[in-house]
């Protein structure tokens, strides 16, 4: 029983910490108390203790305590352990990394395989797809493979950027590089608008928030889906 | 003896590809009548024919002829054998992917470093570094590992950007994202903006073009280098 939300970001332009998803996130975690933060991705190289304290403030406005992974003796029994789980965004490289360094990979997507509710914002909704193939951020450590938890079966755009076409910049536009994936990997790829998100429950995924997303598969043109669309299908 | 264009894109916005820089070519190429292209890159997935008919046409206007490396029965000889060499842009992952599976990683670094004339745009430009983990691409192919051609003392962030302050999207500015680099990497990154380059002659190191270039080093503030600015003294 899967209970998953995979979100583009944690942050609207204007508006707090995970403040946009706050409600929902109240009803989501609505069985845990505890929340066990895994902050490895470090956005703009944050400390652990600081950026643990960022989703600390956020989710006392839903009385939900939250406590990071780093301060735990063992991250397995930490993980095994946990009530619910929220990784957060930064460098997905840096977090994957982290992950398999500290043999995280197995008992996380076993955890959120056998219920655990997964809260993924950015890099750590990236980790959900099948592989970071599909992550915008820069590769700044070398992980072991770019493997992910596979918990969906595509991969992820997160804060999925529309062609600027009033842009005199001519580095790719974000279409073009996901349209350079398929020409070396099949599997499907969710462009995530910013403000959007995917809800897992088991089998099914369904696209949340107020926008559109952008399903780009292989050998097809890509194409827009609507809010509450079923994503299930998808292969 | 070097002597190599490591240049921030192969195409400015309104122009034709490679006309911003033909010019300095014809200069830079006088010794040479034949240019070897590497056209692993593949932007966009453009085919190798292709894009080597794109170079092979730029070129001809400075009367110069272009063959592709996918072309030759044995690339090593073709590096080996070349006058020139010019390595298109396009994903930076594929092409170092391509460059260690096909062997030509050392051949290339010789070549370069005995004097072969060496033109580089974007992905082509990346590779000249320390290492690709200042690439702008997405990671579509997972290369055996992210080292490059060092054949300058620091890594190369091609198109730089400057942030966006009307921005409202809260993906990371380029220069977030090299302030990450460094909290994992200790070498100097050059951001060099589209229209500008960088002129290696043996121990020297010049940035060309009308723009300046924004300099991340280690532990200090970023900076802006003018054009001229001799660059070999960064390590």
């Amino acid at each position: 029983m899967k209970n998953i939300i995979i979100a583009s970001t944690s942050t609207l332009h204007g508006s707090d910490y995970l403040e946009y998803i706050l409600d929902e996130l109240k009803l989501f975690f609505n069985q845990a108390n505890e929340i066990l933060f895994i902050p490895y991705a470090r956005p703009g190289g944050i400390s652990y203790d600081d950026y643990t304290k960022k989703a600390k403030d956020a989710f006392s406005r839903i009385n939900k305590s939250v406590t990071g992974i780093h301060t735990f003796e063992n991250p397995v029994i930490a993980i095994e352990k946990a009530q619910a789980i929220f990784v957060g965004g930064g460098n997905t490289f840096v977090l994957l990394n982290q992950l398999y360094k500290h043999g995280l990979m197995t008992v996380l997507r076993d955890a959120i395989n056998n219920g655990t509710p997964y809260l993924g914002t950015s890099a750590g909704s990236n980790i959900c797809g099948l592989t970071i193939k599909t992550t915008n951020d820069m590769p700044i450590v070398y992980p072991p493979n770019f493997n992910a938890l596979g918990l969906v079966p595509f991969n992820i755009n997160p804060h999925y950027l529309d062609p600027d076409t009033t842009s005199k910049h001519m580095g790719e536009t974000r279409e073009t590089r996901i349209q350079e994936f398929h020409n070396f990997n099949t599997n499907p790829v969710i462009g995530l608008r910013e403000g959007s998100w995917l809800l897992v429950k088991d089998h099914s995924i369904v696209l949340k928030g107020s926008l559109s997303a952008r399903v780009f598969e292989y050998q097809k043109k890509p194409y827009e889906v609507e809010p509450e669309t079923e994503l299930n299908a998808l292969k």
